[in-house]
């Protein structure tokens, strides 16, 4: 047996998140992947991913890996997988791995993104892969409340719930809020967009959406200076704000040892 | 009765054109405007645009004018509108205009921007209003071999067939080719965007994608430079490249005096 390891992209609006779910007539990712290395290798194969994303969230660096008998080489493979993969799939890179390689056992940090569209006039050509909000933000201020989650804490205030209890005792490695500069393309002129990024060892369920929502909340006013520190510390998910739609959230990259 | 002139936005993906069409179940532009003025107006409405565009064409600037006896403020009324459009429809303008405006008639000239995508690796993130190649394009030949198209001249060569024999003497007041900086959006980061576009008093049938057709054509290799000169002299159709799809084109902006 050889353990490959792929990259993924993949635009996540069509699909009920990464975890096959069996006998569910929905889309996954996982499935979708599985199913299209079936064909290729006529054998049946399982992966596994760093971690699952939800539905509607997108990829841009998912890892997952995967064990085969088949011979076939690794860069045939990858160009056999993007022929066959669906267009909102794509394999950016397949490569050899060390057989004790695990997608998520050995991650050792993430980051994702989050990706705001701040319009004062409804578009017709919103991007796809950003929440679309009708207000202001003061990314100022989201950027220097971000700070306060820089470090090790609990943050159990931005935890949602799961069927299984896990920590939430997370080490954040960076944070940084700011406004993308004006986009080139004619369909975008003058639309203003903010990217949100977090850099950490973990994250829980929802962790992300429910952190970028609360700063749209102290971005937009609704909550003062000063609750960002305020609500990590209270270690309850009711001081925390919304939970921002998976639309704008992306998985920029994995990384490992 | 009062003339109101529109400007209107669109993503042309999911229409079936800007014209209505009697009996027909695809959604067109015209008629998604119609009924939506109908809904506001509580009386039918027939709005003329600058021209038609074709399936899956886009606008950024659409104009359309249209007779009401409805007292209804303009102002109110875009509001209303705003709030009844699909979100593939906006409506950026609604102003009073002379009782002898006419959106087509008094058109003097239009801007098209045709945008390519050229990726050698797929991307799960295509930019929804480009057309994707997966090759690469010599932007500078193309730009040199699109000044041929500068002035007046018979673009018969990339007419297309209607049903109605049009002349296709065109003046083309500018053309433009130029590959767009680096895209700042994350989910684009290496792809190629090229942008063409043009200016003429007026365009036939498929003209622009004919013509953009025959540009990418040049633009890779198939065809020798000096091509797009020796084809505007044939004044015939079959000397020119192919129709590009429709998915690159938009509607920028209509002159009136």
């Amino acid at each position: 047996m050889r353990t490959l390891r792929l990259t993924l992209q993949y635009d996540g609006t069509a699909f009920a998140g990464w975890q096959a779910q069996d006998g569910s007539r929905f889309r996954t990712i996982q499935q979708t992947v599985e199913n299209s290395l079936h064909k290729i290798l006529k054998e049946k194969v399982r992966i596994i991913g760093s971690g699952r994303t939800d539905a509607g969230v997108h990829a841009l660096g998912q890892i997952a890996h995967f064990q085969t008998a088949n011979p076939m080489d690794s860069a045939r493979l990858k160009n056999a997988l993007s022929a066959v993969l669906p267009r909102d799939i794509a394999v950016t890179d397949l490569e050899e791995a060390a057989s004790d390689f695990h997608a998520r056992f050995k991650a050792t940090a993430k980051i994702y993104q989050y990706l705001i569209l701040s319009a004062s006039e409804r578009s017709a050509f919103p991007c796809p892969w950003a929440a679309v909000v009708g207000y202001r933000l003061n990314v100022a201020l989201m950027a220097r409340e971000a700070k306060a989650l820089v470090g090790r804490h609990d943050l159990k205030s931005f935890q949602g719930r799961d069927r299984v209890e896990r920590g939430s005792v997370v080490c954040v490695r960076r944070v940084a809020v700011h406004r993308l500069g004006d986009m080139i393309l004619p369909h975008w002129k003058g639309q203003r967009f903010i990217l949100f990024e977090i850099e950490a060892n973990g994250f829980g369920r929802s962790m992300v959406r429910n952190i970028v929502g609360t700063l749209m909340d102290i971005g937009r006013g609704r909550l003062p200076p000063g609750s960002m520190a305020k609500i990590i510390r209270a270690r309850d998910r009711a001081a925390a704000g919304v939970c921002a739609s998976a639309r704008g959230l992306t998985l920029a990259k994995v990384f490992y040892e």
